[in-house]
Parts: C-alpha cells; structure tokens; sequence
C-alpha cells in the first residue's frame, strides 16, 4: 500500500530527502557531479546547486574534487558525505521496520470500513 | 539538529504528510471545517481540497458532517480518519524513536570534522 518518505529537517538550514541522498550516492558510484547528475537526468547546474545546498546545512562539504576541478575532473564524498548517506540510508531502514506494523494495520482497518 | 519528517506515500494516489494530518486533528478538536481550517490559518476552500484529496488517496470518507451540512454545520472524523491519524502519529513516533541514535551519532560525525 505505502511507502515511507523520510525527510530531516534542519530549520531554518534546510530539508535533506532522498532526492538529494540519491545524487550523493549517484555521483560517489560514478565518481563525478557530471556522471552523477546524468544518471540521474538532471542538469549539472542543478546537481551543483543541491551540493552547494547540503554543503550550506552541514556547514561541511559532502565532495571533494579530484585532478581537474569539480567540472572536468572527479568528486567523491568526504567523511562528512559519506557519514549522512549511510545515516540518511540507516535512519529510513529503522523507520520502515519501524512503521512496517502500522501501515499493515491502517490498511487493514481502511479496508474493513 | 534535526527533527524528522515524514511522508507515507501512496503512489500513484498521493501523500499523507503532517500538514494534513495536522489540519484532520485540528478539524476533529473544533468540530468543523471551517474552525479547524481557522486555526490553522487556512482557507476552508483550502482545507476542504486537502480533505478531499485525503478522500480520494484511501478511497474512504475521513469526515462526517453533522447537522446543517459541511460548510454550515459540524464535522468529525469518520472511524477511517480516525485511524488514518492515529496510525500516522503511532509511526512518526516509532521513526523518531529509530532514528534518534542515528541522528545524534550523525550530528557528531559532522561536528568531528
């Protein structure tokens, strides 16, 4: 019936979902914010702009660029960006293990009205 | 740091989150649309979208109006409302619990570097 959407809000900083967790783990798998975004079919504009943003809450960057630059070169996640994926990644496992009985039962009890 | 939010989603039907689990509640302790939507700052235009758009995500009615008719008279939640928002409480509070540890270790993993 339902699937579970984490978000951490972080007022006034900002709002870490899955989307932004996904482009971290897309462009640490293909080793650049180009590659990354691309799998991802966003601009890399728009990657760049999530990155600055999550850079902006942690108050820490999530990449760190190789040999070229961020544009030409590659990226991967620092310990700061490697420690909110596995944690994002953790924290939604607990919570759908977690909610795994009560969305059974609410529709069960929908159901049965 | 960081409190957790959460969305059930019900692709392709639509999501639950706080706000209008938050305006159900609201509903329920005013006994009406129209003050529950008040003291949310929403319109009952507004409102009554949201509670339609619950209606059509479970396919059950989350109100029931009472004497003189929706606008006029009273609402309160059906025993389908009345899970949805237990039920959705009952698993916020069951994440929050799961992710707390999570959460706090993250937090230091940031503050560390």
């Amino acid at each position: 019936m339902a699937a579970l959407s984490l978000r951490i809000d972080l007022e006034p900083e900002g709002r870490i979902g899955p989307g932004k967790i996904a482009l971290l783990e897309s462009i640490a798998t293909y080793g650049s914010i180009s590659a990354g975004a691309r799998e991802m079919n966003m601009s890399y504009k728009r990657a760049w702009d999530l990155v600055e943003e999550l850079n902006t809450i942690l108050g820490k960057e999530v990449l760190s660029a190789q040999k070229g630059g961020r544009h030409g070169g590659g990226a991967q996640l620092t310990p700061v960006g490697l420690a909110l994926v596995s944690r994002f990644r953790a924290i939604e496992r607990a919570a759908h293990a977690a909610a795994e009985t009560h969305l059974a039962a609410l529709q069960a009890e929908i159901a049965a009205r």
